[in-house]
């Protein structure tokens, strides 16, 4: 199909030279990830994942993403990992874009999470956290709450064709979070994308987590806040609190919720919820001509961050307050 | 990504469970084939490809597919070969879709062709058709002679867009091989699509022939037209003869020509070139809306019959007339 960067043969087997893992079987190019070009890639030392970065990555962000998922794998987290080169390096060039070899990771993720699927993934995130800790780049969340306000006016008026009030609703919640939003939570690195498609799971435990193109610093809890939006609605929008205060409680288990954190969830929901709705909304507003994906409707995050703006406590979600 | 088709979960468990090949450890959507949705599924007994037939393959077509492919390995074509279900079956059904599980063959496809990969391909290609040979089920060429005109006139008015003079050109070459399509030469299964996406290597020896859902039964030689025009043109339309010398000659060492199949190959070659010219032209006229591929221009076929239009003799392919 058109849409991989095509390698060229003798580029590839140049490029395989520089690492330890043998001699090529078979590339074949994957289904995974949109913003890059990734490929099964088969050789004497067995599978790996081969991926060009596209456009959409900077390439000043390539060492922080290469050298998380390294600093996370050492520290007990499964993740994909970068297969070093004989020198040293793990961000080569290929087809004249930056490239890694990364570890392959059985499993799959799930269409439809169960309430154990939830308990795991916050135990994770919870162990991955902590794993963060001591990494020693760091970088900026460029979707953070002072971004949405720009990235609202990129959609404009064109909002109102996907929902009659959503402006105003928009507006009226920015409003909001820019006046609450915490200031004093404990932060480090957080996934910031931690959905269902990338949490793999090998007969119904988990086996890995991928896709850290969003990762960065910020307030931990708020990656618990994506993770509730993302794993504890079901597809009709309804929200499962038994999911929820599963999701809470394996991550409490490996890394205890202050008080304060608690308390924050409900705005940090709501955030997590505009995020998610704003960048949604600009990609249904600017579908490129041709493109390859359906873009994921946003109204599915109107109704979430509705839920969100009625939770009185955090109590809702599942929580144990002490 | 949206151009697969999604299995759940449970389904996929059950399905697997028909089969001898243990437990699922991964799935991932490939980008191989348009006409269908490929998976690379791996389980405890390793890499097999997981095909769902989606609408533009016939299901009355399947048997014949799957029946071939287990055939020609039986009769030692390296191909991928129906992994059977406990119950003996091969064809079966996920997603709401035929399905089957195939085995993997280790390989890539060559975007480069040589003279020895050429060779190769001749050989292989014979081996298909002594292989081919016995197999009981039979399926006509439904891209054969009688409807090229039909084709054709699909295409219609717009076909001048594509070059001035294009329809004079097509109509003038049906007259000519509808009074000149050769009828008494030796029939039997053929590839019909053996393109170099087609062919597998693995350090420069083939390791495979793939995507036999162009199979039928037709003249074995027009299956080695199709390869000339497939392998023997360099990207600026140039005809390669060292290419196509090879790979007569790699056909010749296992099923030696005919002078009649010898003589045929200009007629043949023209045949050959005016089928995928009337596809390709087709196919870049009614560009889905939204369609994922591009369309291959049809222009490089028109080029392909310009030059055998113009051969004279099959010495001028490179084969040594008896």
């Amino acid at each position: 199909m058109a849409v991989y960067t095509e390698i060229p043969d003798a580029e590839l087997a140049e490029y395989l030279k520089r690492y330890d893992i043998g001699e090529l079987h078979s590339l074949k190019g994957i289904a995974e990830g949109v913003e890059n070009s990734n490929y099964l890639l088969s050789t004497d030392a067995g599978l790996h994942i081969l991926t060009l970065y596209e456009k959409r990555v900077k390439k000043a962000d390539l060492p922080f993403f290469l050298g998380l998922k390294d600093h996370l794998a050492e520290n007990g987290v499964i993740c994909p990992r970068p297969i070093p080169m004989r020198d040293g390096e793990t961000l080569g060039e290929l087809a004249e874009r930056p490239s890694a070899i990364i570890s392959f990771l059985d499993g799959n993720s799930v269409k439809r999470s169960n309430p154990s699927h939830c308990e795991q993934v916050g135990t994770a995130l919870a162990q991955m956290h902590l794993a963060g800790e001591g990494f020693e780049l760091s970088r900026e969340n460029s979707l953070s709450l002072k971004d949405w306000e720009p990235l609202f006016n990129m959609s404009g008026r064109q909002t109102e064709t996907v929902a009659m009030g959503l402006s105003a609703m928009i507006r009226d919640e920015l409003a909001f979070l820019q006046e609450h939003w915490p200031s004093d939570l404990p932060t480090g690195i957080i996934h910031a994308d931690l959905f269902p498609d990338n949490v793999f799971f090998l007969k119904g435990e988990l086996s890995g987590l991928i896709d850290f193109y969003f990762a960065c610093n910020d307030i931990l809890v708020y990656d618990v806040a994506i993770c509730l939006n993302a794993w504890c609605f079901e597809p009709d929008n309804s929200f499962n609190v038994t999911k929820a205060a599963k999701l809470l409680r394996g991550y409490n288990a490996v890394r205890a919720l202050s008080d304060a954190e608690a308390n924050a969830l409900p705005i940090l929901c709501r955030g997590a919820a505009l995020r998610f709705l704003l960048t949604r909304l600009y990609d249904w507003l600017n579908v490129p001509i041709g493109a390859l994906v359906t873009p994921k409707d946003p109204s599915e995050y109107i109704e979430k961050l509705r839920f969100h703006r009625h939770v009185q406590s955090p109590s809702e979600y599942g929580i144990d307050i002490k």
